[in-house]
């Protein structure tokens, strides 16, 4: 087999079978497959696509490339959830808290945030002392023990997935449906978890930026799954303005420990809800989604998905008191306050512009591996579809430098105030196989 | 400026600016771009294509990057020609000889040959003797002196065509009209002609299988000449058969030198002053096609063309009594006959099965820098609309090993003998800007 010919084939649209996915990926890991030709077939494939059967091959060759974790000594069906990425997406957090409170092991693998995009891994950092790492014998153990486990990916996960995605990033290879749905898909399944809900965003700050491209990624990742026996549901919501009011990492901690002890923003709570509903449905503890919604609520009100947040932070040696006091977190030393300069609703509240906002003042990240400031931040006082009075406070900077120029005139430029508003719409659309 | 900004940009069918291009070609001579930016780029232009305007500037970049030769100093109009090769297509040899015996200086830089197709630097070297490698000074002395030189192109003319076209051939980018087009023009307007005529070959043993694709081709070439300032003619000629009777690098000079004698094959004969006729009107020495052909006519009956063989046989240090005495060129020790098996018309004697016949003898090579067998090839008795009988002689196989069943049974299935033919074409179409 010739890697010039498997690249000619799908360059002139044709179907890769098993044989040829295998000997790609084998090529990639083991490096005799040259950066010049897997950039070739990557762009091949951007233009040709590939068919549901060549993604799940794909999918699994790369999950099958490196380290597979095995839960199954963890009893019970475990749920993970997966989103493609936002501003102010704090979901996880409360999320995975009180699913593992209805009695559902959640085993969390979660990433870091990058450029506009915040990262679970880092917000959980703004807990002091938690460790994002744990041995696969220790993240199964407290997966066991406390239902509950947020960490890091090891490096031993899907390396073909690492390779390949290095190379999509330097050769506009990015969005394509195929290799987005692959590289999400082979490290999920690779990391054990029974089933999965995916939260694929759509509008201004999300990947997708389009209806129509969040619903082809949704179906390619359900597609996926449904092939390498996973079971999967898709929920496709708005990202066009940040999710719920805070944007930072130790701010959103804040947001998410306030969600747990019932006062979460509405926004937040619908979603995390919807989201839950399903994760609770496929692990087997509700009949339906209206009873999974049920169980869940029932876990704020009764405290147990705060104690399992507790639980979380203590296992994995954060410091439980930052529940009670936030001011243990990172806190940033200046505040300065945008407001409205005429009467109207609000508008728009453009999501990526927000999240670049909140890098610019450190705590987002550029490029992969800056360290970040925890404590910084925005705050919004007014969502979409919110009336305002001129003066009214919009959105609050938490900087850690007085001079805060830059980021406010990219704030003022990206809060749209007008006279008629449509209220925005959470969720757009659940695609389940 | 950013690679992979250039590579989307063109990926979403944008057009690139010269500023974008220069940037391009730069970074592949210096090394800045790595492999597999290079190797994205050229498959997204495979997809998206390139304007003319881009043609244009990609090839006066790639011509800029390397060693641009002056000719400034040889008097006249210098023409040179180009083919994009065949089986059989020894067309340089008698044609050069024979523009230059009408006072057109021709300095010709020539190629190899590769799988199927022969090249001419083979072919001369096939003359004891003949170097086919010559400084630019003597080159440009012996073109000013004899009219004529056919050498190899030096490693300094269009370094990133070079590296480029390595990337291509195993990256699935080689059937690419502006990739191809850039390569070629970008090493001929490199070489200081002052004119051009491109010999673009369609059928079986051409690169471009169909009309359609050839004449895509022919006109790209003549475009990219026009924007760079160079006249060119492209001629489009059938390679469905090979040309001429003889196969194989002493039996094609054999076989050119017949031409110069004045009996040479009908087909060749009609290519070569059509080609010339063009060369001669670019050269202005002759107000008319009409008047070209007759000029070039009679520089076979006047033994002047003959004679401008034997000079640039003996300028490049070759044995020029090959011209009177065949057996001085190298000369297989067997031969093998393969005849009709029914009567009828040849209907098909597919080119690039012969080519591969020819190489799997010796007389080519599947890989660049392999050593050939220069006394090899193949002679046809036949071509196609000929009228055969059972048991007439169709092609003699000359080879070194006394074994040639592979071969023979290759040529066997090639080999069409049918009832009712169509005399074929031999040119389809002339491009000129």
């Amino acid at each position: 087999m010739r890697m010039v010919d498997i690249i000619e084939q799908k360059r002139n649209g044709g179907v890769l079978n098993e044989a040829q996915l295998a000997f790609f990926i084998d090529g990639v890991v083991d490096g005799s497959i040259p950066d010049y030709q897997i950039s070739a077939l990557l762009m091949a494939i951007y233009f040709q696509g590939m068919t549901p059967a060549e993604r799940t091959l794909l999918t699994t060759k790369m999950t099958a490339s490196g380290e597979q974790l095995d839960l199954s000594e963890i009893p019970g069906i475990k749920v993970d959830k997966h989103s493609t990425g936002g501003v102010g997406d704090k979901v996880s957090l409360p999320l995975a808290a009180m699913v593992a409170a209805t009695g559902i092991p959640v085993p969390m693998i979660s990433g870091r945030g990058l450029g506009h995009t915040g990262g679970t891994l880092d917000k959980l950092e703004a807990i002091p002392g938690y460790q994002v790492t744990l041995s696969d014998t220790d993240f199964i153990n407290q997966v066991a023990q406390e239902n509950l486990a947020i960490i890091g990916a090891t490096g031993a996960i899907a390396p073909a997935d690492k390779k390949i995605y290095a190379l999509r990033d330097v050769t506009a290879t990015v969005d394509s449906i195929p290799l987005i749905a692959s590289s999400i898909m082979s490290k999920k399944i690779a990391s054990g978890t029974d089933a999965l809900v995916i939260d694929v965003k759509t509008g201004a700050g999300a990947f997708m930026k389009t209806l129509p491209e969040a619903k082809d990624l949704a179906q390619a990742l359900v597609s996926i799954g449904k092939g390498a026996g996973m079971h999967c549901v898709a929920v496709i919501s708005d990202m066009s303005q940040p999710l719920g009011y805070q944007i930072g990492n130790a701010l959103e901690v804040q947001e998410s420990i306030d969600l747990l002890k019932g006062h979460g923003p509405e926004d937040l709570l619908k979603l995390v809800l919807t989201l839950g509903s399903y994760m609770v449905v496929l692990g087997r503890k509700a009949p339906d989604l209206a009873a999974a919604r049920k169980l869940l609520e029932a876990t704020i009100t009764s405290g147990s998905a705060l104690a399992r947040f507790r639980a979380l932070i203590k296992a994995q040696g954060g410091d439980e008191r930052v529940i009670e006091d936030y001011t243990l977190m990172p806190q940033a030393k200046y505040h300065t306050t945008i407001t409205a300069q005429r009467r109207g609703f609000i508008a728009k509240l453009t999501a990526d512009k927000f999240g670049i906002a909140s890098m610019m003042l450190g705590g987002g990240r550029q490029k992969a591996g800056e360290q970040l400031d925890h404590g910084v931040g925005l705050t919004l006082h007014k969502k979409v579809g919110a009336k305002v009075e001129v003066g009214d406070p919009i959105v609050t900077i938490h900087s850690n430098q007085p001079q805060v120029t830059a980021v406010a005139s990219l704030l003022q430029a990206n809060i749209e105030i007008s006279d008629v508003v449509t209220p925005p719409t959470m969720i757009y659309q659940v695609i389940d196989d």
